[in-house]
């Protein structure tokens, strides 16, 4: 048996709050993860982000592997001596965005040849060099290389995906097992299978016998719609050991997050609210609102009176606004901070009505303003 | 005689120490005052910029009538409410925007008619409307509306200019004169006269006769050499009361700030050391680095370790490189800070440097690294 390092500390119905062990201090989930694509969550000083109470972030792998690169992050102390952040960091495996950004990529059972979108330069991962990648970066949590596909290909394609995702999952294992301390990482599975619930529910039991630290679900958040993200949701879950935390990638709007909280999912991350935030879109109490508009341009209120947005100094919108139409960093800065301010809020709350046995009053009260 | 707001604590030569009462609090000088265009001092939070000691910092009035527009301003609180920045503020007239800004500009003994570079709208400044708009903004201290010329033009030219920046300066004190309280703000005096030093020194008899609280030195910083500016510097400060603060404007490097405060000056401001730190120039007590430079790929040193660059939480230049080189938000962020404390750390060391008459061997250990 692998580690334990969760331990729930109250259920309602399947949605539960626990407690997330990990060699960087407890996180206690849900837990929403910001991401830090290059080693930062734009616009954010990490003690800015310790302040909102965030103890696990996102750093992106392919991103951090092409630039600065692996050993010049080794030679500084890991990803936490380079970035002065001081907390749990969870990282991708680099599959996602091969998948996803590179020019160009060729996959074998071997792992996947790319071309940098920075440079043209020509890049493998393999599950193996993944795994060694994440130690030296020293993640607190590690993912497994993985093939990523998009919604509305054939069963045949999915499977023929899952299946070698499968056996790459089993000798990124392999490697974890071999790497001693003092890295104290742990390595998750990632379930894929596309939206076909069969093969998920069979990529949830395989990768159960793996004895995972924790699991991820993939593959979602690829374009297909609401319902068949919640009926992915329904069909794997369940399927995964319940003493285990699960995390859904890619997953950052309250609706989809409180789909998730509901199917048992301990974990979440997204670029959206910090992206959205540097465009001016604020998610606040009342729903979503774009800072741009006219209409607050002289609104002396600050975007949301009920989470405080700005901890001790209180921006109203109108300044906000005048920011953006000028295009002033200090918008993106505050912008960014008053979202992630809101997804601590969002997910801190949905753990209050967890343990007062209240999630699906809560759910309805966010859904009037987030509808699905 | 006008009120008094400068008290002098300590002298070594013509340099001086002093405290400036303001309505917003007192300011330690010789001080820097960073540059808050349009109503933030760029990438930095107000939290941030008291925290790093500064007290006084400066808007464009230019920036500010045209976007927000001093309407919506007032309404929200004037400047301190809008831009939650609680101590003082200085706007300077908008005068020298309209020069080096507008795609059109035409003067008249009347004032100055332009077109915003935002939106090519026409407006007209003159020395009455632009007292009246920095009390509306609610300035601590407030410029008057002057002329201002380049490096290289004719006598008769900085002759004429002169004259009417000396007729606006009378009509500027016979409306701040017509403002009672709650307003309390400064109106401070400009002296022009262009590279000529007898009209430099007429212009500084002049103003003086018009007892303003204090006495702007402008039209520097425009072209013109070192030796230029020193010898304007030289001609010009000793003309004005001794008993008043005297800023010179748009001065924002090691030297020049050194040799302002040799000649008896009090106030810098300039956009400089935010502006350069946008680009990745950073000062240290070593001289100046641009932090994209590759040798400091792997430095795990902070920039400059003599003034501990970012308070608690300690950033390396290679972090810092590694956030310029991916265009990250929170290199400026960062940059700008290191600036920012080290014209702090700048001020504040030639203010102890002259409390213990050491103030000549301070500028020359300074000059070692920041030659002329």
């Amino acid at each position: 048996m692998s580690e334990s390092i969760f331990s729930i500390t109250a259920a309602d119905g399947a949605a539960r709050t626990g407690l997330l062990h990990l060699p960087h201090g407890t996180v206690e989930t849900p837990a929403f993860m910001p991401v830090g694509t290059a080693g930062t969550v734009k616009a954010m000083r990490p003690e800015a982000l310790h302040r909102l109470g965030f103890r696990l972030i996102l750093g992106n792998t392919y991103h951090l592997f092409l630039r600065p690169g692996v050993e010049t992050i080794a030679a500084l102390g890991g990803l936490h001596g380079f970035s002065s952040w001081r907390h749990n960091i969870l990282t991708d495996s680099g599959g996602y965005q091969v998948f996803s950004l590179a020019p160009f990529r060729k996959i074998s059972e071997e792992g996947v040849l790319f071309q940098s979108h920075i440079d043209g330069s020509r890049h493998t991962l393999t599950p193996e060099s993944v795994v060694d990648i994440q130690v030296a970066l020293n993640s607190d949590i590690q993912m497994v290389l993985d093939v990523c596909t998009g919604a509305g290909i054939e069963r045949r394609e999915a499977e023929e995906a899952l299946d070698l995702t499968q056996r790459w999952a089993e000798r990124a294992v392999r490697r974890r097992s071999k790497i001693n301390e003092p890295y104290r990482g742990h390595l998750f599975g990632i379930v894929q299978g596309n939206f076909f619930p069969d093969l998920r529910r069979r990529a949830a039991e395989d990768l159960a016998a793996l004895d995972f630290p924790g699991y991820a679900i993939g593959g979602l958040s690829v374009g297909e719609t609401f319902k068949q993200y919640e009926a992915t949701l329904t069909a794997t879950a369940p399927a995964l050991p319940e003493e285990k935390p699960r995390y859904v990638m890619g997953i950052g709007t309250p609706e989809y997050i409180l789909a998730a909280i509901e199917n048992g999912i301990d974990m979440f991350d997204c670029v959206f609210p910090t992206r959205a935030g540097r465009t001016g879109t604020l998610f606040t109490t009342r729903g979503r609102i774009n800072i741009k508009n006219a209409r607050f341009a002289r609104d002396p209120e600050p975007p949301d009176p009920e989470i405080a947005s700005f901890g001790g100094t209180q921006f109203s919108m109108a300044y906000l606004r005048h920011l953006f139409q000028s295009g002033e960093i200090l918008g993106s800065i505050l912008a960014t901070e008053h979202n992630l301010r809101f997804m601590k809020w969002l997910v801190d709350s949905a753990g209050s009505a967890i343990r007062d046995g209240s999630f699906s009053r809560f759910k309805r009260r966010i859904l009037e303003v987030y509808p699905p």
